[in-house]
């Protein structure tokens, strides 16, 4: 079936062109025009795939989705429990040029999807990746109850809870104020926060 | 001087309309022609204040910043220690309709800055705010201090700001799944965490 791959291939070449504007010039920047120009295709091939700004805002969402959960896949798990913990979690947060890029994707789409009114696509993926974070805080805490290591008395659904608006707080604030909220005071205040979990 | 006057009357007149468009339909929804029409003025009276976009959503971010201190310095100091900084914190979390309105506000006020590359007047006015909620933060953990209630060995600088991730990440998540993180959850989480620092 050539092409099904065709169709594949040009979608990559698109994702890469979306990502170079993105990262050199703003997730606003992005548009179907500006995707065509930097990937040397007419606006009509790219119009093709996405025939509006949401479906290219979706897909670049998507683009993002996928670049996190591969690297968290290719994650070892070899250390204390601790160390594997914030070596999750830190692949979430904004420490660096490309996981930046990431966030400003995540928080555009979030506040376009706020300022439409009721359930729509981009509320899906939201929530899809919004959940996503979620079972990730939850997963790591478990293995963390699992290990023996958490303090006795944790309510773990709601450290769970709590974790995740510290992730998305820390990155909010490392978005906000670069130069107060480094990477080196964001993976502080994590490690601070999942030490105070630990008996 | 009667012409100053007319001014700020007139500019009063402009936020709640404003405010009714941002209640309404959202903070999207909000541009010089639907604040106009919502006020019963001509276009070019609003535009007369606010040329242009940019004009109107600082405006509308002041308007949601006086709303907040005139919260909060309304509000009375009685009771427990814990009582009072959880009252504090709870006027800056979105956890009813006019104060899901004003974190809306704030997301699309952040998102627009930092869809902006460099500093602008729309970064000042993030870091502002943002400043104005980390000192908020910092005055109620010293309050704690000073009652003698905080656990031994906390150190109060680290702990503000990982306050204030947490009161900015629970708001977060409000907005984006309020089905989930409800009113009573966010109280329930905030409590825990302002507990879990003391002695």
């Amino acid at each position: 079936m050539p092409k099904i791959v065709d169709h594949e291939t040009r979608r990559e070449e698109i994702a890469e062109a979306l990502w170079r504007v993105v990262r050199r010039d703003g997730i606003r920047a992005a548009s179907v025009r500006t995707i065509a120009a930097e990937a040397g295709w007419s606006p009509g091939a790219v119009r093709y795939y996405f025939p509006d700004q949401d479906g290219l805002l979706s897909f670049a969402m998507d683009l993002v989705t996928r670049r996190v959960t591969q690297r968290i896949e290719a994650l070892d798990a070899k250390g204390s429990p601790t160390t594997v913990v914030l070596r999750y979690l830190e692949e979430a947060l904004p420490l660096d040029a490309e996981r930046r890029a990431e966030f400003d994707v995540w928080i555009a789409f979030m506040a376009q999807a706020q300022a439409e009114s009721g359930a729509g696509t981009l509320h899906e993926h939201v929530d899809t990746v919004h959940n996503g974070l979620r079972q990730l805080c939850e997963s790591l805490l478990q293995a963390l109850a699992q290990a023996g290591v958490l303090k006795e008395g944790v309510d773990l659904r709601r450290e769970v809870e709590r974790l995740h608006a510290v992730i998305d707080g820390l990155a909010l604030h490392a978005a906000i104020q670069p130069d107060r909220t480094t990477p080196t005071r964001v993976r502080q205040l994590l490690r601070l926060h999942v030490e105070s979990l630990l008996a």
